[in-house]
């Protein structure tokens, strides 16, 4: 089963899915249990309390569907909009396509705004077309908090602003899945009406939980949305929340309990600690990716993405064989370059349960690899770079002081 | 976490979810790992291969669906009908209900032939309707093979013939959630167009796997179906099985290789030994009943399950005092009897990946608890009878001979 | 590796090693860490300190050693007597029989006091000798509380007693293997000197901790002790006690924090509650042995343990073919009858971290072995007299209520 | 429990215990088994025959002993030894000292050859002793193959020409603790008569078995050795290996288990693969510490070590501050240094199931603890300094070409 056993620890820089911190692992190594006894439902409720704080919400309504991240898109859309209404979505990377091309299938009327890959979504577009919009035909806003394919991080401060200008009442839906639990995320304060992660990402978990929040406004559009769903209805989870059962459907014992787990860590290590810890790897990979004289896909520091960088190589070299070869020789996950930049940029996922050290030790395989395609790098250069930052900003652990 | 933790092992009697085996517990215990690395598709393209073998198909299509039972329910329906589309779907018990629900609320127009509750589907309803339908405007028959909430096990062999006798193109959709795996199921055999089930029933293993199996004529049936669907959409597997990569979202890792393990456990054992072995389960159950002088909720023969009884108790005991009771004095789980038979009947799940000796345990829990809400029981009488049976049936274990 | 899988779970039913709590388990899958930082000691200490309330000692000074309960043994022994030192014995089993061959083996003088396999030790022999020992050239009383070959708890309030009676000064060693967690054990009231358990019998751990438990005057006795020992050195053990680093050679970190988990279970339950719920599940087999017509190989209520039973067979029934037959066709882990009562009598351990309804599916796995090899019993009588006892008796699940 | 968690993974580099891969992990999370059924002595069968290959003998006769590393010494001293018999042993360091300690305290009458700490043992006494010999006295060379205190790997292969050159028959005890399965070792080759390691090294297990294998001349001699020993004796293992059960007393299941999976995986990457991946992980740790401008404690290239480098620091540094802060701020833990050296040494375990990039991740935070306690390192030296080096030599996976 293991049959491409490579000695030592796999060393996990994909942007998702994330390695899996051992307190979770070992919550999760457990038999099934009757999700209908007296102890699921308590474990359910301290989770759906608890789940809020990573949202930084307290009027918001968590959703923990047993789907994935395309799912948690799917729950967002169909719960608050209705067949034909008119949405505004940025397509900047591979997953806000993505999430653009399921919006189109589930029949909304989508006004695309394109950047080129690389840059943030262009909100200067965005705010014309509110601004044309006194009819407010504009049923939401979608926008990806973090764009995964090309390490891009939106400003959802400028978003809310700019709907607040106009006074519009367009829903602000906003896919966090690469950002929530790493970057700094504010639900209520900047009036996000859906947000939603995946477990596989910044919560490091494994893949199956989609996390999805509403705020009050979302949830009063859900009376009336028509797009036809059940499944992902929330209303069926309003039901059994008010019985105080809490399922409408069989959850996953194990992801419960991993869920708890894992916030139990998040919480200890302090949601705010949690974010400086990403924004320190972030800055030391951009560092050593300056020091390898390459470029950043991401076009703008404004943009800078805390959880995954994607690092442009030479046109001489495929940013595949990159990949393909990490993995082959040095037991190291790299992301590969998605559609539009296929070959052109390998990525460095750095986020979830992940530490300094383990960092460097990815960027020191990475050194390697450069050189592997004929990369004239200095070895030793980008690892240099990054602990001169880090040396100076690791804060000591807590629990160790 | 386990603040209701009790002495000793838990006994899970419910139909789901079920005990999982440790092999399978020992190969989900692992960190995350790239899903796009060379090593999950080459897993994934055993487990496509496999789980046919437990749909006893070759023809068909295996879809392993991030999801529940009720999620691969809604993707049997939309990937194969369109909105307005006429079903017949049997109303036998709370699950065939939820499912008939669905088909609603998905806006197809469905003839629900309702029996009573303890009864099997009424096939000559069926046979009426498809008689007057020389149109074909009846375009899928939905049937749930194993109704969990009243252990009734219809008869899809017939459901088949009386298809056939009518030259009937309608498409035959099973709900074999609480069936496959552990009933005999013969999807090529029975001219099954779509077979679904869960992780957490007979595989045993942690809930969230919909695994969905289509024939021939459901892919071809699906170019055309008209349902809005994303998440489900089998299309975006079709696409991704073509490039060998298998996944068009992250998979569960961790259910992978569980799902490899259970695979692996079933084939050792033999299918048709998994499946014998239920039967004696079911057999020893319903022996147990009679010798305390209760009767089954299936009211004949020809539709008992042995995936899971339900046990009617006297009008003077409330069947679900008897679940509190199992779970707080002797930590054993118990099925409780849902909507229409709520209070009325308790349910022993007796699937999965259990041997008879753990049923003996239970079977003498039932026969305290009995005692313990004032039911004259003689104690040792039902084990006594499922004993007699047993001794004589089961066989070595062949690894052990 | 496990190509003597069977279908569901192992019934493990002999008298150690036994069944570990999931929660153990869980606590148990971790990797290694540096036994020198400041977590292994801190954990240890805590670790010390709770060890001896299943000794029921506030004076006593615990061992946790890498070894098994032969090391235990070594231990107690090596540390408080010198070679030639006279101690009295009693041989009333195979377990007894070995730690005797272990004192001779060390060269230790011992009065071997033999009792019929069945019957407890005589104590009136003792009582004798310590009469006419005025010289005080008995070192040392050894005694195995329980004797895990016949199931015979021995009286050690008695053996206290009669030391008292005689103010014999003799060091007081026993072996509380399969006692101590199980059993009422009083290290203090009943000037016990040197107790002793092993991981893989009440505690629930896998095998690999010796614990050692030592009286203020075994301490003293270990300071001029002249049996050569290292490995096996309190003293090394009390040089880093007082460092404060507890550890004279590498700890399995797996076994420390399974210890932690074993004990926080252990006290959540209530040790007492522990002890009460061994009593019923030693009565309840009783019950069942008695209902089979059988007999208890051990000869007087006075000595029966609630930690094992031996149940005698007929002369024309070989009693390994039951185990042997209970393993492959049952999944079912009897005790073997050992030495000179080997084919006589099968074990039925029922220690650890078991409940009533797993005893109650290992007696009906016994009742049809006992109808397997011709043995007339009526099925359903064992469990029946043992489930009359048990639905009076078993309280609520305190976490449950 | 884990409440001195800190984010990510801990980077374990003490020489022990060191990191278990999952697929072990895996492989020991199980419950407890009869060790007497049918299926613990056909594992141990192949376990003591696998477990040859990794001491490269085909002669020798393997104990798998529960206990540590100290015990298996023990055990290799009084089975082949009596009282007063006469050692030659080399003091080089803290693990040397400890086993000389042994030695004295079991009454051998020990010639101690000490060396400087950062030498290899005194070869050319060792000849004196020898030649000065003819009567024999010497009944065994007991040498340390590689001393984890200091990094220093002594030469076997010369002491064996020296004992063949003065045809001398003192038997050969080698403590092969932090060298089996790491460094090149040949029991047979070598004439070695007792070897022995334990499980939480190079096998990358747990602690719990110490592994000691005795050649035939080493058995030959265990007849007349006259050291009292019950727990180490091998004769009460041989006893059972005649019956095929193997085990005088209980066995930890999990270790066994762990053990077959652990060989398993050494196999698999093959062990001179697993050996050569020890010299490149050696060599770029020296590599690193000559880039930092520091000194290796081992004093010549033919002693260096590719389990453990000890790396000196300048006389105002603490080095023990160094491993400290390693703890408390990059959840690195680096061996302290011992005895003679603390405070003037860490140490660099660098064995076991580890690969490059772990290590190059360890050697980028030592150069930020080095920063840190003020030695002006320039930073990404030593890591490139080791990159150039693996860059060139690092091989591809073979199960991944």
């Amino acid at each position: 089963m293991d049959y491409v056993y490579g000695p030592g620890r796999n060393h996990l820089f994909v942007p998702g899915p994330v390695n899996i911190p051992e307190p979770v692992l070992r919550a999760m190594n457990r038999n099934n249990e009757d999700y209908r006894s007296p102890a699921v439902p308590a474990l359910t409720k301290t989770l759906l309390e608890d789940v809020k704080k990573i949202f930084k919400t307290t009027t918001g309504t968590p959703f923990i569907i047993p789907t994935t991240g395309t799912g948690a898109w799917e729950s967002a859309l169909t719960n608050t909009l209705s067949p034909g209404d008119r949405t505004v979505s940025f397509l900047i990377g591979q997953f806000s396509l993505l999430w653009i091309d399921q919006q189109q299938r589930l029949n909304f009327n989508v006004d695309v705004v394109e950047s080129e890959w690389g840059q943030g979504a262009n909100l200067d577009i965005l705010a014309d077309k509110l601004a044309a919009d006194s009819a407010h035909t504009i049923k939401a806003v979608c926008i990806v908090h973090n764009e995964t394919a090309t390490g891009v991080t939106n400003n959802l401060v400028k978003v809310r602003q700019i709907l607040d200008n106009y006074r519009h009442p367009a829903l602000l839906l906003v896919d966090g899945v690469s950002s929530i639990c790493a970057l700094d995320f504010r639900m209520d304060e900047w009036g996000v009406d859906v947000a939603l992660t995946g477990s596989q990402k910044a919560l490091s978990l494994p893949t199956g939980m989609g996390i999805v929040c509403a705020s009050p406004k979302a949830l009063e559009a859900s009376k009336t949305a028509k797009s036809v769903r059940v499944f992902f209805d929330w209303n069926d989870y309003l039901k059994f929340y008010k019985l105080g059962t809490y399922w409408p459907y069989t959850p996953s014992i194990q992801l419960l309990y991993g869920l708890r787990a894992a916030l139990d860590l998040i919480f200890e290590e302090g949601l705010d600690n949690v974010i400086a810890r990403h924004s320190r790897l972030g800055k030391a990979t951009r560092l050593a990716v300056e020091a390898w004289g390459l470029k950043n896909c991401t076009q703008k520091e404004e943009w800078y993405s805390d959880t995954v960088t994607a690092v442009v190589v030479p046109p001489y070299i495929d940013s595949s064989e990159i990949v393909r070869r990490a993995w082959k020789r040095y037991n190291l996950s790299l992301g590969l370059g998605l559609n539009k930049v296929a070959g052109k940029v390998f990525r460095i996922g750095h986020l979830g349960n992940l530490n300094e050290l383990q960092l460097l030790g990815c960027l020191a395989g990475v050194e390697m690899l450069l050189k592997d395609v004929g990369y004239p790098v200095k070895l030793g250069s980008g690892v240099g770079a990054a602990c001169a930052y880090l040396q100076n900003n690791i804060p000591l652990i807590p629990s160790r002081i």
